[in-house]
């Protein structure tokens, strides 16, 4: 049994790190020779910008199937890095290695003119499988699909069938079998271990199950992923506009969607890039990074703007800017606790407006409660504290109008977000958090402001 | 080709309330049987409690087999609980006709008396791969695995193998055939593809891939999920601490593992229970939302105190609690953003000790930026607004120093919580924001205090 795991990855990281100090060629050779390209990928990832490039060198020399695979394995992005350093000539052959749609995506992050210059060289070779992918639009079924699906015609029998499967060459794991008629319609679908289990004279039609499950050429990859998780499928066939076969999107790839789509909605929900990694080039990341910043900033400026209206009231009174900050900071633990659960179910695809009203009773119960719950307990601390009753049950009853304000908030921009087209998660707790900080200032300043003569 | 997608839902969600108003059962169940399980799980969390056990009591004694794969779809928690309201001996039968691993975590979440009068019950009759299931720890390979898995003897022919397989029932998903020895010691591997290319003598062991991958039985969910995502694999074998085939991991569960950790990391971020959805009652997620805002208190009292150090500088310039939120706000996005990359890379296995000296040189490289940026814009905010360049200087040279805090806390909380074996999760911005609003209160107001006699 390969031993796997971190902890090996960890192993096999620091031998490559040595061989390549030392030059031994040979060795790091028949040493990345015996793993498997997912861990490659890892290593390479690990490995600094020079030694991956060092690494990758000695391999593709000698196992370019083994190398392109590991490639593919680390993502287009990076993958395309580690290949725009050769000629287009050498690229376009290392590209044959590969299944069509794991070579789209490499080309397609080239630069420019490299990729425009492979793009003319493998035309007549691979016969226009990568070519076509790279016409459909990011993120949807066509462009994530394998092209090379195989087909069974619908007037075979069972061991017709069995035949033309043990014939067919080049095709990727093969669990469903999809049956066209003669103009590649998609028709059904057939296990094969149902053909095993008939009569080899069975005709296909007989045993094969009409209802399939397939998705469109642009039907967004979320949704791809979605069917695929919900009905349990290994695999889920793709057809034109006219139900010709085109393809087929394999559970593997939808994991890797899935887990895309995963970090895409916590990295924005924090106000961060959906595709940035822990090992990115901080100047690639600087632009988002100080995008989100610069909007806390002015966020943050509002909120002060808020405050210095009613700064005499603070000169006259300082405690009150003790205080201050607790109402604003419960908002914004309120609210991103709600948008949170709003845009996971959004993603999940359990919030519909259907369910609208159930959710925001829900949160605006919990705001109440918590609200009411975590209100006294800041009113005896403060009355504790400064021994000022009625600045006590201000503080307390501003809190509880900003918990509702957050219940509202939270469970609104995100579905209002979606509603325009815009991703909910963007909603990060930096927008969303605004409101709460405003209305936060506004309510505690200026209720005390009000009764200002009563607190002196 | 079924029409699929959340439209669809939302008109047989619709009908089906219709039909339950009006008491048609017999079209109620025509429909509800009509829909793939997946389907019916949606329309019954869609529906009100009322609405779901309704429908599910038709649907249950009609189609048990139909209803109980839609329980399972539910989750075991919702489904246990639309379970809890029949009996014993019910249960128990309708349990047989689902897979052991769904049954297992069914029975695992109803009420303690009846879960226990139910695996009575249930022993004699599935034979005890129920019972066994039960045994392994949660989240871990054993829960997860299906005990009936379809295995080879190492000595078998093609020919004999596929008649074995042909004389098998009951065996889900078959792909890849495990080869065991006499005693069950996992030795290899084949696909069924590949049994169907050789001549009908080959001894399986000539054709038998001996490397494979396998997960042990206490080996942890989110381990197994990464192998099976990593190595593109469709199923992973579940072996004792012997290596003998205890069971089979498919990746449909591996989906679910995937969906439900990223899930737990998005919502624990933003201080909510992993396992909260949308739908749940108010009552019921009480206790963890209001423990999260109860602890956000105590930080924002904290802070509070911080403040209550400088009150006499407060009263003396009112002026400084106008800017102050802004730079304990500018270090909360600054660590919302680090730790939200930093817990996603120890997710998905990117982040680890090795690398830590890099991530923590590139948050850091962005404090500094993104801190001299935003500090320039807002000390020419502070000037333009206030006119007093020292206050403004004060303003800036404090939200650089919270940047670089943010990046060291950012970064080093979640591998601390990491190595102390806690979710790296729970460093949701309620913990990690602690240090930069405690941070940045006491820089600001502090270094206006030191200077406070140049400032009036």
């Amino acid at each position: 049994m390969p031993m796997a795991g971190q902890r090996r990855i960890d192993l096999v990281l620091e031998s490559v790190r040595r061989l390549l100090r030392m030059g031994a060629t040979p060795n790091l050779l028949n040493l990345l020779q015996k793993q498997h390209p997912a861990d490659l990928a890892q290593i390479f990832s690990e490995l600094s910008e020079r030694e991956r490039h060092a690494a990758f060198n000695v391999l593709v020399e000698k196992n370019g199937k083994l190398a392109m695979e590991a490639l593919s394995e680390v993502g287009p992005e990076k993958g395309a890095q580690l290949l725009a350093l050769r000629s287009a000539e050498e690229i376009a052959r290392l590209l044959q290695e590969l299944p069509s749609d794991d070579a789209a995506a490499l080309i397609d992050h080239l630069p420019e003119e490299l990729s425009a210059a492979v793009l003319v060289l493998i035309r007549p070779k691979i016969g226009g499988g990568v070519t076509e992918l790279l016409e459909y639009e990011e993120q949807t079924a066509g462009r994530l699909m394998n092209p090379n699906v195989f087909a069974l015609a619908e007037d075979l029998t069972a061991g017709e069938s069995i035949t033309a499967l043990q014939q067919a060459r080049d095709v990727e794991m093969v669990f469903y079998l999809y049956v066209v008629d003669d103009r590649r319609h998609l028709v059904g679908v057939v296990s094969l271990r149902r053909l095993l289990l008939v009569p080899p004279d069975t005709p296909l039609k007989r045993i094969m199950t009409a209802e399939v499950y397939s998705v469109r050429v642009d039907t967004d990859q979320e949704e791809v992923a979605r069917q695929v998780a919900s009905y349990n499928l290994l695999a889920i066939p793709v057809v034109d506009a006219e139900n010709k076969l085109t393809g087929v999107v394999t559970v593997d790839d939808v994991i890797d969607v899935i887990r895309e789509e995963a970090t895409e909605d916590i990295q924005r929900l924090g106000g961060v890039a959906g595709d940035e990694t822990v090992l990115d080039p901080p100047r690639a990341v600087f632009p988002k990074r100080n995008l989100w910043r610069l909007i806390n900033l002015g966020t943050a400026v509002l909120a002060a703007s808020v405050i210095g209206l009613f700064e005499s009231s603070i000169q006259t009174l300082a405690t009150l800017a003790v205080f201050m900050p607790i109402v604003a900071s419960m908002g914004g633990i309120a609210t991103t606790q709600t948008a949170t659960v709003v845009v996971r179910g959004i993603a999940l695809g359990d919030m519909t407006t259907s369910v609208l009203r159930r959710v925001l009773w829900k949160e605006l119960w919990l705001g109440v409660t918590t609200g009411a719950a975590n209100g006294l307990v800041i009113a005896a601390i403060a009355y504790l504290w400064k021994g000022q009753l009625l600045l006590s049950l201000i503080l307390a009853v501003a809190l509880l109008f900003n918990m509702l304000i957050a219940a509202v908030v939270g469970t609104l921009i995100p579905l209002a977000l979606k509603a325009f087209r815009v991703d909910p998660a963007i909603a990060s707790s930096v927008i969303i958090t605004t409101f709460t900080d405003v209305f936060g200032f506004f309510s505690f300043l200026g209720l005390a402001t009000l009764l200002i003569r009563f607190l002196l």
